[in-house]
């Protein structure tokens, strides 16, 4: 039996939650609250489940190889670990599809116009708009990693012209793919609805300026469920003011909660959501989590570790 | 060549651009304004294109026989027209797709729980909400038609469990299906949402009245893309006030445009829709009228006429 603490920054209650869950997926190790263990077994432990830990609460375990993340984000993790620990991010299929749900309601809510419809309903006006069908509507997904494709297959299943656009050339069937810097710009420009479900990383942070945005046809509608740096809030808000950008739904947030004062709360163009796209399932969680410290306890290998210079 | 007047209420600019699209889908007949034609000439007609036409002007054509309507609900021809005129409705694979997509956008609205969150972004509030997943909610579909049919397809695709409901039995790959009065009640009562895309008949008016929505779940929302009198405003208003009805989305209603004072434009539990579900596509629309009258012209037959008992 091994002993792997939690370190979460989160409430009593949902840690709580949590080291059940994951005692219930492995209940052959020993999952614990950090602070209960003495120096003899924090000198033991070997790997640690972390939810955005304080990185002074890992300094207490000398011998750690390996961090699982409860979350598919880890940008903070890379900046806050030391290049010799290697970061597992979670990569869940329930995650996934909650992702490619959010990202087709979200494309619905802009293709059908509601922003545009319940503003008319606050004035009291009744006023049909122009309608394209889904095949009329491009819609082009930036990130095609699990979360990405799944997106991009539900969009298309649903009639959606789709085009993709990664870092690195990826194929998915009934969907025009495109890689690399150079293209950004042209399938950007092609499409009436932008999907952002990159990761954060040192190539993407800033990826949407206000050159890059102006790229976009007059018009366009940007979705926003990877994180918030990746596009500029005040090339965004220019945008906006200008209509160039028709309306933004974000989920993601250079700071969050966002900021009371932030312009974005009141902006008539932006919907402003409190990063529920793809929450974390706790049981599926745990279930992905155990499997990957099984892998290492019987086997001795570090499942699938980030790397650090991608960045995912 | 035969004369075919188009007999519609819409303003002169609509009416040419439908006289125009229908002329060149049926170039070997004349289509023409009823205004137009002499006495002699409105003797001959034996068929009209309709849309929300006056009685009166299709009683200047002595010799008529059936009518192509240009919407897919044809309630009010049933009544203002006498029952030797065989009435064909509109069926049009475009619209019932633009019907799937509104269905989905709709459902995926009230799922995702966005009036929810557009209500926390106006008070400022960052607060995420319990989400089930897609296969965790249950949508049912009232009315199987070709839209209803479509609708229920694209729904189950998406994830969702559906269960569906016709007045006579109709089977659907991947939707649990009921027919007949005696199961709506237990059909609409284990749904989390309830979509209407029935037609308007003697039978479906008043159908979901207070008894019938007093046996939904607490909490249940509501889609409206059938009409209007289909659900009892009275009942409704009631049943969102107490909450038993979540929230309901609109499209159609007892009176429309709907008037400017009508409760449903600031009740905070309704989004306001202006009929906007499934618009009839001019280009199908004229290519399948074209059709149906060619099948007249040539073989003598009325091209699936209604059935004025069941109302469609």
């Amino acid at each position: 039996m091994s002993i792997v603490p939690l370190v979460a920054t989160m409430d009593g209650a949902e840690s709580e939650a949590w080291r059940t869950a994951l005692q219930s997926a492995l209940p052959e190790h020993r999952i614990c609250d950090p602070r209960s263990l003495s120096a003899a077994e924090a000198a033991s432990v070997e790997v640690a489940i972390v939810a955005n830990p304080d990185p002074a609460d890992l300094a207490r375990f000398p011998a750690l190889k390996w961090v699982q993340s409860l979350w598919a984000g880890v940008e903070r993790l890379l900046t806050a670990l030391p290049a010799e620990i290697g970061i597992v991010r979670l990569v869940d299929p329930v995650l996934a599809e909650a992702m490619a749900e959010a990202v087709l309601g979200h494309v619905f809510y802009l293709h059908r116009r509601m922003p545009d419809y319940l503003e008319q309903q606050r004035a009291g006006i009744w006023r049909p708009l122009d309608q394209p069908s889904a095949g009329e509507r491009t819609v082009a997904v930036l990130g095609l990693g699990e979360l990405g494709r799944l997106s991009a297959l539900a969009l298309s299943a649903a009639g959606f012209r789709v085009v993709g656009w990664s870092r690195t050339p990826r194929r998915i069937d009934g969907v025009e793919t495109f890689a690399g810097d150079a293209s950004l710009e042209a399938v950007i420009g092609a499409a009436g609805i932008v999907v952002v479900v990159l990761p954060l990383t040192s190539q993407t942070s800033g990826l949407l300026d206000a050159r890059m945005l102006g790229s976009l046809a007059e018009g366009t509608s940007l979705i926003n469920v990877g994180r918030g740096p990746i596009i500029e809030t005040g090339a965004l808000l220019s945008a906006l003011d200008s209509g160039r950008v028709a309306h933004a739904v974000l989920d993601v947030f250079d700071e969050e909660p966002l900021p009371p004062d932030h312009p974005f709360w009141t902006h008539r163009a932006v919907t402003v959501m409190p990063h529920v796209a793809a929450p974390t399932d706790m049981r599926s969680a745990s279930a992905i989590a155990a499997r990957n410290l099984r892998t290492y306890f019987n086997r001795g290998e570090i499942p699938g570790p980030v790397d650090r210079a991608a960045g995912y």
